[in-house]
């Protein structure tokens, strides 16, 4: 039977986000229905809500870091269980035929994977949707092998943002080999960044945080960094020169990366995790003379957010949060695009109106 | 007892190049004396003649593409003889003491690898000269540790350019483990690029030529590609996306690469070899998505330049070069910056004029 579910929803590129009402699809034999409690706010949501990246399709649930409690579980479901502790992040299916799909990196899926909120949904017939709907609501249904399982240590509010934020910073962390002795920069202290910042203190890099002024000074020192750079600051930034392995600019706005090129040591890497639809200037002069690399990474595959999940567990980390309600999410969007979020918003679904329009 | 050389130098930013004759050091106990053949013309000595770096300073003989025999050599030298074929090319000494010299990566030296003209020369106290003066000239005194062997199989004159073009396109195929299997694409069929197609090519890899025109597609395919592409073929273009694992850019001129970089495969590299000076504009959408790489390389170290050389000589790879003498130096470079050469020109040093000027 279909599932009724109450939503916060945009209904074009310009306006407040509103109440919504929709139905998910009945559960089929490999699906899992999940409560929602609690979903992040990441600033793609904002982007695809804006239409910046184009095709957008509305209404539009958006809604990527979800956390919540198994509902119901199809004939087929083995490894969860109704009450179990669950979470849904990007993706929610893919070709699952590819080189990547077999590898584990669903993100890189060749055809590409199906997105949370905004893609074709290959349940439409059943969902009655023609794209997927996020997690800005109260219920889910996701196939089970995307799936995650959220640690009993873990808080499920903390949680939500994980399933991008958390995913996202983790996945280059481990692939440009992150770990004791590794001197890592994260750029720009925001969801990702803070997240990155706790990540890689953990794996036991030494952590610096560059950023534009002093404000979050005391906030990185406390999350594990060891150094804090204010990039005008021209002293700083020579004594930095050629020292870091790997940098993770989690800036998703357009921006100049050329001076913190020069920070890369022989062989580093800054990694671009922010969605910029702009083109950055890089400067071949800065990369040959280290043979230093500039690339992009993509969120992560559904393993490697499993293990990023029970790191944070056995490590006791998790996002730092601010909870806020269904009716508080357009004010929530003015804030992000200050800054001015430590770190991350996650909405209580548990505070969503009961009377939603009617679809 | 110092070494009388005739050279042709630049004595500015805007005059041709003109005949000087100066001396070089009377060779020190670890020198070798080199009676220089032949000696390439590399686009970044137009860069250096121009002063499009800043720095330069005159008279300035270019070259870093040397070939010759060896003349003398003092008394330490014991892997060489008169006699001897030799190379030197862009490096005659770094500091010996830092993490990449002790690697065997001279070129990415810390305080930085001595330059071979251009650059303090360290020995100014005996050879005369505040910088170091390149190959336009029919002599050279080098550091044996700088100096490489020639293998007789490979003609002088066309091992000249394997000194720049052939180390600097070399060192990325390897250092990006190319080999049977990898797809390998090369933009800009130069001095650089006709290099980089024959090794990648004898490297075991599947090559494909992106250029401009149609004009060298049979020069490419003789070289060992098996494709030719053009960048405005957009339905070739859009047949070619996400297939090749390194994308060797070789052009030094500023240009548009976001839809290049959109040929990379999941992983993906864009390595730049041109000296410019200029931002190029690169989209984090499009590195993000496959994990794919922007990056520099920069020419290679001794014992990897030596590899190079012996391989080539293994399997019959030289440059494709036109022989000129030192009067038409200027011409040359004129015909350089309309990419009219195939594929490098090669200055014979047998016609230096006799009579140069005094210093």
């Amino acid at each position: 039977m279909p599932i009724d579910a109450r939503a916060y929803a945009a209904f074009d590129a310009e306006n407040p986000l509103g109440p919504w009402a929709f139905q998910r699809r009945d559960p089929g034999p490999d699906d899992v229905a999940i409560d929602i409690q609690w979903c992040g706010i990441c600033h793609s949501d904002l982007h695809v809500v804006k239409n910046d990246l184009g095709g957008t399709r509305y209404p539009l649930v958006p809604g990527h870091e979800i956390a919540g409690l198994v509902a119901a579980v199809g004939a087929n479901v083995t490894r969860f269980r109704v009450g179990d502790r669950v979470g849904v992040g990007c993706m929610v299916d893919s070709c699952r035929q590819c080189a990547p799909c077999r590898a584990g990196e669903e993100q890189y899926c060749v055809p590409g994977f199906d997105q949370t909120y905004g893609w074709p949904d290959r349940h439409a017939d059943r969902s009655g949707q023609a794209m997927t709907q996020g997690g800005y609501s109260t219920a889910i249904v996701v196939d089970q092998d995307f799936v995650l399982r959220i640690p009993d240590a873990l808080p499920l509010d903390a949680a939500a943002p994980l399933l991008c934020a958390g995913i996202t910073t983790w996945s280059p962390l481990r692939h440009w080999k992150v770990g004791p002795g590794s001197k890592v920069a994260v750029i720009g202290l925001g969801g990702l960044g803070h997240m990155a910042v706790k990540l890689a203190a953990a794996l036991g890099a030494e952590v610096t945080v560059l950023s534009t002024s002093d404000r979050k000074r005391d906030d990185a020192l406390r999350m594990g960094a060891a150094h804090f750079l204010i990039n005008s600051d021209q002293a700083a930034m020579k004594a930095a020169a050629e020292s870091f392995d790997l940098i993770i600019n989690t800036v998703s706005a357009p921006h100049e990366i050329a001076g913190q090129v020069q920070l890369l040591a022989k062989d580093g890497t800054m990694v671009m995790l922010g969605l910029n639809t702009e083109g950055l200037p890089v400067y071949p002069l800065g990369l040959l003379w280290r043979r230093r690399s500039v690339a992009g990474s993509l969120i992560g595959g559904v393993a490697e957010t499993q293990e990023m999940l029970d790191f944070c567990a056995e490590h006791g980390i998790a996002c730092d949060i601010e909870r806020i309600a269904p009716d508080q999410i357009n004010e929530a969007y003015a804030r992000m695009l200050k800054s001015d979020v430590r770190y991350r918003f996650v909405i209580d679904m548990s505070r969503m109106p009961k009377e939603a329009l009617a679809e």
